[in-house]
């Protein structure tokens, strides 16, 4: 009666949402502050003061109308110059608001990617582990293949070699996160560069071009001296899937972007085939009001020394205690190795503490958890016991 | 190197888009006050006061994190309490937060339940002529066959005879819009219970449920004494499909709901694969600001006096000079007959009145043509001395 894929993905509830909700269980059994829930990423941090400003003054000052009426599909054209001006100031790019397209959020800006690059049903989107666990769900159920190369343990790179040997005329685009979730690991340019080289080997040997889509909802949450590359100064064929939703603390919201510059190959129908994904999948324009603040707060940055202090306490605490992570450089995730060498066992064992950290097996490393540190920095000070029990439990020093 | 469909999608605008621009252009010529554009259906009556008031003090009483945090993928569980609540004093249901499902305005909430209920390539949505455009594009681009029956001239009630014979095995869901656009009809009661009764007949001969998907986003928009009927109360396999896009005037705003009823066969099952639908879309939550204010205002309705009063202006001044048109009694659309027989050439022909109407065959209704007058009034004054020049031009009488 009802379509199974649908039906098995509005049923399946994901396995963070699982931890949350034994978290919200546990809390109620045994006192919140007994509970140290590292299973969401939804940021901790409030949005800038200027994002209500002036989603509040936008309400007052314009009318009803015209704040609450349909955009164009592609976004407002004011909204789009404004981001458009604001990157090229960052990046010493020269995008125009042609080159953008406003979204629902990050989902919304990957689908219609993904539905634009689906040429058919042998077109592959290639990832990266360890990835976000929507990318398969989104490419699979809109019609494509997905596939994944194996992460690049312990650096969180990625592993050339690998990827150099998935890649076949059937690959349409390699999606790649940095900062990345789980792994808040930082791309290099090095690793950048190599990427670009390496497609732009194989778009030659196959005779079309491989797009890079740089998913990038955290870019402006980076720590210390790293910094993010801007992927499209190295890779022509790269388009950009944008979200306020971390940077802004917007995730309710659903407000971001799709930049195709361009120098991409086949622009305009990239473009226009993006749009065309959007509309197929039911956006018919990205929320007004939101589309009007992010506007008007386009060179707005998020104060993140709250992540960063919470990055350093958590990163001291566990090196103290013994455990190894991956370089903990942006986003707001850690991603620990398990003392045991197997995240989904570990992950019981802290349970057993009270402390919920998220098996990495979902985003394909296995032997690795993560824990989203945009969280009250009293938890994690609370917390600090919970780790080194489970710790000396798991390696038997108990 | 891209997918044509989603590129075909992406770069035709439709025909109303295409007339909507064609009056920015010809305003630019000759004067705003000249140009008579009745293309979109935008809403032009502002928000209720208290839609505004509401999310400014959401906003201001809330913190940024509870306001712009992620809701469950369903939606906020208040605020779909208090939709349900406002349902069962209107109809005497007695709908919970459990049957609601809060989407990203009406074109979210068909493409989840289309992807629900399109159980392989075979599975047929059926629609009644004249329809929105975009169902057959939203159906078709996701899977699904589309078909239609063709209009039931001059009355646009539902042409049964043709209905029947279009049922078929596959068939599993008729969609129904009423009040209707492009038509501005409302279903009559003895309408809905000849649909009920033909479904049920041919639920119980093919062995399946056929829903009725009931598209309702001009369900507060009707005049006089016309009245609406709650079509769940005629068949319990009736899923609603609902936006604040017109009652609220909050169309860019992409907020909405599907209500599946537990009493439709297999509730559970299709209610999780809309939540299915929905995800593979790309729709993690409604937006969330928006989702509170509806929740805050789920009792508001919208003044519609001004609606009316465009209408009671253009169908009196139309009829004067000879138009027919299909029974104005919902939505803010007439739907004229063409004083030639054919919706496309008089569209022309009034554009070089500067009248712009959409010709009817975007809407499987060839004969007739759609004006919105969800427009300023002193406008529709100004067009009634365009409408008879084109009237005269067309019927040779000039």
């Amino acid at each position: 009666m009802v379509n199974s894929t649908m039906l098995d993905l509005g049923s399946n509830r994901s396995v963070i949402r699982e931890l949350f909700e034994y978290g919200k269980k546990r809390a109620a059994e045994c006192g919140a502050e007994n509970v140290f829930d590292y299973s969401l990423g939804n940021p901790s941090i409030p949005s800038p003061a200027e994002v209500n400003e002036n989603a509040v003054r936008i309400m007052r000052e314009r009318s009803s109308i015209a704040v609450h009426g349909y955009t164009s599909a592609v976004g407002d054209n004011g909204v789009r110059t404004a981001i458009a001006d604001d990157l090229n100031a960052r990046f010493g790019t020269s995008y125009k608001k042609e080159n953008l397209f406003m979204t629902c959020g990050a989902a919304a800006s990957l689908i219609s990617v993904f539905r634009a690059l689906t040429v058919d049903h042998s077109s592959e989107i290639l990832a990266i582990a360890p990835f976000f666990p929507e990318y398969e769900c989104f490419v699979k159920a809109n019609g494509g293949v997905f596939g994944y190369v194996p992460a690049d343990v312990p650096s969180f790179q990625i592993d050339f070699k690998k990827l150099e040997a998935m890649i076949s005329e059937n690959t349409q685009a390699v999606i790649i996160n940095s900062p990345n979730n789980p792994s808040g690991v930082v791309y290099s340019e090095e690793t950048v560069a190599r990427l670009a080289d390496l497609l732009t080997q194989k778009s030659a040997r196959f005779g079309h071009p491989i797009y890079i889509i740089s998913d990038e909802p955290y870019r402006e949450l980076v720590y210390g001296s790293a910094t993010v590359p801007w992927v499209p100064s190295f890779y022509k064929n790269t388009i950009v899937c944008y979200s306020y939703s971390k940077s802004l603390s917007l995730p309710g919201e659903r407000i971001g972007y799709v930049l195709v510059p361009s120098e991409c190959d086949g622009f305009t129908d990239v473009y226009n085939a993006v749009a065309g994904g959007a509309r197929a999948s039911g956006f018919v324009c990205a929320p007004s009001l939101w589309q009007y603040t992010v506007g008007a707060c386009a060179s707005s940055r998020p104060d993140i020394a709250g992540y960063d202090e919470n990055r350093r306490l958590l990163c001291g605490a566990l090196t103290e205690i013994g455990y190894r992570f991956a370089p903990p450089h942006g986003a707001f995730y850690l991603f620990i190795e398990s003392p045991t060498g197997d995240g989904a066992s570990f992950s019981e064992t802290a349970m057993k503490h009270n402390l919920l950290l998220v098996p990495g097996n979902g985003f394909k490393c296995d032997s690795y958890l993560r824990a989203a540190y945009c969280v009250d920095g009293e938890m994690i000070k609370r917390s600090i016991p919970a780790f080194r029990a489970a710790y000396l439990e798991a390696t038997g020093n108990a």
